[in-house]
This record gives C-alpha cells, sequence and structure tokens, in this order.
C-alpha cells in the first residue's frame, strides 16, 4: 500500500507511510467506504461525447444546459482549466478540452490531443468563435497556432485569451517576458 | 542609529541591531564612505526636469538618448517600474514618471502626482502616442482612465498596456479577475 500511494503525485514516501498507518487505523467501513468510493470513481467517470470533459454522464451538465451559449467554444488544456474559468461564473459558452498541448520536446503531437473531436463539433455545431485558452507557455502557444491554423481557414472567427500583467500585479516584480506581451498587446483606451 | 535604521522599510528591531553592531566594528574610513556616500546621493539625485525619473544630471541619460523615440511616452507611477521596462531593452521611447497613483482611499488626487508635468510636456514635445503602464490595481486604473480623460480630448493616442494571463502561468492556478480580465481582452489569431 505504501508504494502505491507514494507513486501518486505530490506524495513522498513519507507521506505514504503516513496515510498508510491512518488507513490502517481507520474503522473497516471507512476502508471499505474509500476504497469502493475510488473503484466506482474510475468506472463511472468518463470524457464527455461532446467536450471531452470529465463526467459522470454521456453528456457533461455543461454541454446538455440549454442557457450556455452554442455558438462560443473554449479550448482548454485539462479540466482543470475548465474548472478555472467555470469558477468566475462569467463565462456562458461551452468549452472543448484537449487533454494536452502540443509538445514536440515531449514527442506530444496534434494527433495525441483531443482536437479531431473538436474538428468534428466545428461540422456539425453552429460554432462562430472558438476562444483558445491553453497556458500561456510554449506549449500552449504552439497549441494556439496550430488550432487557430487549422479552423479559420473554416471562416471561424479564432481568438486568444489576453497575455499581460495580472490584476493586482505590480510592474516592479513581473517578468520582462510578460512586460513586454502587454506592450505588444496594449489596447486603445 | 538602531532607531533611524529600523525606520527604514524592510528593517525591523533586530536587523538594525546587527547593522549597528557591524557599523561600529568597521573601520572608520569605511564607515566615513558610507555615510558620505549618503549624503551625497541625496544631494545629487533629484528629479529629471523632463521625465520625473531620478537622476543626477539635470536632463535624464534616457531623455537626453537623441536615439530614443520622441513620439512615444511611456507614464508609470515609479522609478522601480521604470527600471522594470528599462530592463527588457525593447522599449525605445521615453518615458513619465508619475511618483505615485490616484487613489482616493489614501487622499491622494490627481494634483499629487506628477500629471502636470506630463501635460506640459504633451504640449511641448510630438508626442503621438501614450502608453499608461501603471500598475493593474485600483489606484493604477483609476490613474489610468483619469490620464486617458485629460489627453484623449487634445487628439493623442492613448493605450494601456494588456492585462491578462502571465507568460508561462498555468490557468489552473491564475486568479478570477485576471482570468475575467484575459477574456475580455482576447484579440484575434
Amino acid at each position: 500500500m505504501i508504494d502505491e500511494l507514494a507513486a501518486l503525485p505530490g506524495i513522498g514516501n513519507k507521506s505514504a507511510q503516513r496515510l498508510a498507518f491512518y488507513i490502517i487505523g481507520m474503522s473497516p467501513e471507512r476502508v471499505q467506504h474509500l476504497s469502493e468510493s475510488i473503484t466506482q470513481a474510475k468506472a463511472h467517470i468518463h470524457y464527455c461525447r461532446c467536450c471531452q470533459n470529465l463526467t459522470d454522464t454521456e453528456i457533461c451538465p455543461i454541454c446538455s444546459d440549454p442557457a450556455r451559449d452554442r455558438t462560443t467554444i473554449m479550448v482548454v488544456e485539462n479540466p482543470q482549466d475548465l474548472a478555472a474559468y467555470e469558477k468566475t461564473g462569467k463565462y456562458k459558452g461551452l468549452y472543448h478540452v484537449l487533454h494536452g498541448a502540443i509538445s514536440p520536446m515531449l514527442g506530444i503531437g496534434p494527433g495525441d490531443i483531443r482536437l479531431k473531436e473538436l474538428m468534428e463539433r466545428l461540422q456539425t455545431e453552429p460554432v462562430n468563435e472558438v476562444i483558445i485558452a491553453t497556458n500561456s507557455s510554449l506549449e500552449g502557444e504552439t497549441t494556439a497556432m496550430y488550432i487557430s491554423k487549422l479552423i479559420k481557414p473554416a471562416g471561424i472567427r479564432v481568438t486568444r485569451i489576453a497575455s499581460g500583467v495580472p490584476v493586482g500585479g505590480d510592474l516592479e516584480y513581473i517578468d520582462e517576458v510578460t512586460l513586454l506581451r502587454a506592450l505588444e498587446g496594449r489596447t486603445e483606451l
């Protein structure tokens, strides 16, 4: 059990040992409950057929919500990024989860992320804007450029979330690349 | 001496005491040198007559550099922010240092920052763009809006540096306000 726990991300040998001793001290019912919740989650959680987010229904609650704007799709790298935007409560469109980003360094090509599924959606759904919200990393930017080149010929508007100084940020403590990006991306007031 | 040192920012009582004992242990020449460098700096460093940055010449090296683009002025809150942009090595225009930001909360009004000096420059220099690079805080935004309203009637282009996801940033760990700003400020790809 210690080896299995230590193989999880963010859990080292010491933590694994502490968890293991704690689990052994738990009541049999609680242990049963924990173990079942793990197998059940794995058995029932899968990718939404539409946006590829994790869900326990065939179509996830966001995709099946009639109140969402079906003409806009925000493309994100993973379910955590979707959750971050969903927490703002202001974005009313749909999402598409790529489950990764293109990385020539790690050998991850366009075929290894859920791009094909996005292209299929664009052919069947009434989308007129794709907002690319991949991370502001080398991989995220590469993926954004690739998707943009793929979609634009279809006449769909492709936008990229802004890169710049975070809100509340003090210029003095911000890295040079971000400062330059903020300067290049300046907008009319 | 301990009281004087402890009154400086970032130096607490303990640090002040440690510094004081160190200074007492220094050679008389080094102490003399330290003390003189402090009075000399205070005596010779003043505000550039043009951009209000700190300098030991009447006009600072940036303002007197013939290679700089005199048609663009970047407005910053303080000399540290100017230094941050100068470190990028890519911005070739001039600057204007406000030495503060408008803050109704702290009772700092437009008359308390070096705005009058900026307006005077706009009347005598051939400026066609003012880039407002105040911080992305409440005070910075208030100042940006105020300056914009003041300058725009003169027909000068007023821009604001972009607010958004910092470069290399992972969406998952970015605050909600910044995520929304990045969404609002999205650009065409």
